[in-house]
């Protein structure tokens, strides 16, 4: 083999279960190639400060696929090509650094980069990759929300995450007659809060796509009431956003204004429902615990493949690409194809139908 | 609304995770469009012994999409068109009860029945098609076997819980120096196996559509000891057979057959690995702990999407089809071209060449 | 028998896992006994409002036991000894309407009350004991801070819960050298944060018990850097406060004092943190998802043993009493003896001695 | 400090959840008294050979408490009073090896020793400080079955296990009109099996205490037909057996002692169950599932002040002792005392007092 010894993996942006599993299905098939894996610590770090990069072994990796986080921490200091750099008298300028860490790259003799993340280090991959250095990418997404894949790692446990506490407040909220807001992740996308929604038998689910009128979110709750059903479940996107925006929030008087800012929405939306139905009404936000702890068997399955993927493209000698799911296959799109497209919840989508099919109220 | 006043639903065959959830949507669905919904339970048994017809209304199914199993039981008493009856006299013979099913539908007042099953559920409800009888199927199937449809649900939960079980057995393997041999449900196709063992962390995974050669199979384990790893974790297909078939497997002897036979394959192969490399080799059958509890989210979602998807195909009066997930859509597939399909595990497939890509030992 | 025909039983307070199993074991006992039992509704009310009284068979609660919050729900519409009515014209007024309560029981028939509650329900039902009527408590907390008893059901899954979910937010703090504030239950004891803090790992444990200096909690977190542990789990109860009290954050400012009232213990410690040491700190609130959700196979044993001692107590005309448990043995201790006495965690304890051992700050 | 600085710390036995965290609590409370900690690999292996000697500091053991198994590793090649030793020619004797144990233990330099293991385990540790070697145990066991100690570690994952595993087994029993028969651990005593039959809600709990006749197992599940209830599960501890013991068992024929001793006890019940009474039933076997896996909240708790207890014992000098709890604390007890003692579930204890209130068959 005269191509392809020496491979540089790193891991970008909040991190996602699944990191793992990716980092120890590329040094498994780049092992069996005959290939070395190096991983670089801390996004581009490690090609800044050269301790920062480590030896992968399988040794190293068997058996990582099901813990979470990232065994090469994901901290990004910065954008090497808008790098903050401090000097001693405290001041701090932004510098484009991304030729030292291509010089690096090359003195360190790595053949290609598989660059492991989001939108916004993919499109750092992409820059790289214009400035001449091997890269294939792999998505990672918490929301589900990045174009070019069916799907990603990530996604699945955080839904599961999100329905098993759903599962837990029906019991108190239903002990209680009270309402659950739950508030989950998606700024831009409401992936989450829809399937989590709907697994988890919510009442309610706002999402970024579809703007909410509060009133119809309260009658809907009051209605159940006729059912005997006296409780509700709420749950809500982060991204969500009431009719006209959260300008119009403001009509709320400047308390809801604030609350609306300040507290989320899934606060906003407790308030507002307390304040107008009477009911005893709860918020929570699920926050950090939908990023963390071991993946489900499905986002470990898509993140070994994904990673196996990542080194035939390479052997391939295909960079510039994300490798994607096309159902059942795995195949390379270009990243600059990919890269800035938010992939929203369609409202024609079979989910958004089989919502509004079960009576489930989606604010419109 | 002229049409679609009564639908009638059963469950057949074996319990599945997510046959709750099918029901929830339908029930949900239904009573949104304003009609009534009917549980036949046992099968086909509440349409011979109307006793066992139970009136679904939402107050009834609310929630109970997170419960395993299924409300209205899926005991087949046996297949309507070919019933095994006992006279007073003790004698059993076989008659078609097919005509009193039909008949007892109409007097009801059903306008279509939803039936939920696998393959076998499936082939009676298109006979009951074929007699006149309004039919939408829905796809049911821990096995992930069915033709027709990308997926189904139960499937899901079934991988998450085998994975779950080598999880485990992982530390155990470790600390003791072991192979543990671990049987996972898969007769004609090795869909669980290969996912739960991708996913798990397996070094062998035998699968029915790959006849393995036990000597590479204990070669495999015993590489392992020159990288330091002294254990190791073997997942089977139940229908998995050595190469040859299981006739070949005589040529171990006789008890090496009758272990075959009786033990099954997981207790067959932990005995060869044990004989020839002198390891301590156990092994586990998981068996019915695959089927049974709470549907993951994914089955969840599957199955509320494909409950309500049926009523949609009620509504269009689109009949003696299966409805079935073409991603990201779901649609109706005829049932005359999905019966008796069983969907084999590609060798080409993209699952298969990352378990290679891997290292991971198939046997062959 | 002559006597112990008819038990009605309640449940009051905040809901608790294990409720539906002392409920379950207390129908099983007492059908077995050949004695009825009635659920009263929503604590005292069905007692009120004669609607609210379910009569529980063992085929209604055989199963219940794994369900989470409670089938007689626990919305207390207040204290029947001090019942806000409010009249047509909208005023509302407090009125003693015990005498109804007590008056409806003994019309109904009933021989005993088994009152399953935290503190403030038990105080009522100790009132009504005072009044003549014949009761059993049976003790419930998450905060497993009740008097008179080793332990009781709801506390190991609240602690299990926060733990898992501490478990979760390792790999997202590791990843991201970031610190994470959790703020868990426990207003008055630190039962909850320190077992959480314990078994999940935690840098830093922050209970009421013991007034923090957050100063040394920002040293702890800072020294771990040099043992190469770039990132913190702080767990804090959510009675814990600094040295001083509530008055001295007064100390760090109108807004410290402002987080420190408004947004909770945790939102305080991690504001504080990250401006003391420059960490990047989060903090979380896990409230209600504490509560809710299936008991733990503890919490269910606990439960089943305190339900069928409660009927033994009931067979031999043991009143004024509250299940509780001295290992091995579920005994009667008098009500009297119990109400009112919060049970702090021992600053002598074992596990408090424990954490001192292992490293962990405490605050002090 | 002139004394203690070098303490060897060994696992022995079969693995249990909570080992891991015992190694913790050593390690970090050791570390803070500037002592220095050692793992002996592979029980006292590392005492023969000393290449499986490893230093354990707090960098290699933070946060290693949730992880099952044993990172130090637990195979027993055997006892070093009774090891079998093959040379070249292949032939096998029984040798004492354990004064060079002894020899190496102080050449090293160790203060002492703490040992975690189960009865086994526990013995060889006493024989070792009978032969001068300053010795602290930590009892361990996943049946529950050590005297001296009201519980230990690894009990508490292994009933939650089984019980998760129970819950899942109803919806498959219910569903198909099934008995289930599951058999769980405990040889010599029932805890297991009577806490997750208890808490899994099981219609028959057979345990070694009490020997069950089989009719009365049968009566017991045809009675649960006349209430509804058509299905029934069955929890049989290993060690249970027929009333008369396995001999009687020979009554009912060949064939039935051949399953009784070949196939389990529960496959054994399973048969009898289905040949008398004629329902569809089934077994299952859990095995090693119970043992592996992170241990729960409380066996980490239990471990961890184990863990830190066993410091504080060898900083007293405390030797020759295993600790043990005493609720609330944790104390010494005399290692004499405590081998060979199994601690089987009294008759009169209170979870036997409740299953038979609760009218659960315990086959007598």
């Amino acid at each position: 083999m005269a191509w392809g010894k020496k491979i540089a993996i790193n891991t970008g942006g909040g991190d996602a279960p699944g990191l793992n599993a990716v980092i120890e299905a590329v040094v498994m098939a780049s092992s069996k190639l005959g290939w070395e894996v190096y991983g670089i610590k801390n996004g581009y770090g490690g090609l800044l400060n050269t301790n920062d990069i480590v030896r992968l072994t399988p040794e190293v990796v068997r058996g990582i696929s099901n813990l979470g986080g990232t065994i090469l921490g994901t901290t990004n200091k910065g954008n090497p090509f808008q790098m903050p750099i401090t000097n001693l008298a405290g001041e701090t300028e932004i510098r484009d650094v991304s030729d030292r860490v291509v010089e690096n790259f090359k003195r360190l003799g790595f053949d290609c980069l598989i660059a492991v993340g989001g939108d916004g280090s993919l499109k750092i991959a992409y820059d790289f990759y214009k400035k001449g250095m091997p890269v294939v990418g792999v998505p990672k997404t918490i929301d589900n929300d990045l174009g070019g894949t069916v799907i990603t790692f990530g996604f699945d446990t955080a839904v599961s995450i999100a329905t098993e506490a759903i599962d837990r407040l029906h019991s108190t909220a239903r002990s209680h007659d009270r309402v659950m807001v739950v508030e989950v992740m998606g700024r831009h996308a409401g992936w989450i809060a829809l399937n989590s929604g709907l697994s988890g038998g919510a009442d309610v689910i706002l999402i970024p796509e579809i703007p909410f009128d509060i009133e119809k979110v309260c009658s809907h709750i009051m209605e159940n009431e006729l059912h005997g059903r006296h409780y509700g479940i709420v749950v809500a996107g982060e991204g969500a956003t009431p009719v006209g925006g959260k300008e119009l929030a403001k009509g709320t008087g400047e308390a809801g204004r604030q609350e609306l800012l300040l507290g989320g929405i899934g606060e906003y939306v407790a308030k507002e429902i307390a304040k107008r139905t009477g009911k005893d009404t709860r918020s929570l936000v699920l926050g950090h615990l939908q990023r963390g702890g071991s993946p489900t068997t499905f986002d470990r399955l898509v993140s070994l493949r994904f990673g196996a993927a990542a080194v035939r493209m390479v052997e391939k000698q295909n960079f510039g690409i994300m490798v994607a799911l096309d159902p059942p296959e795995v195949k390379g799109v270009p990243l600059e194809e990919v890269i800035g497209k938010i992939r929203k919840v369609p409202l024609t989508s079979d989910s958004i139908q089989t919502a509004r099919d079960m009576g489930i109220c989606l604010g419109d």
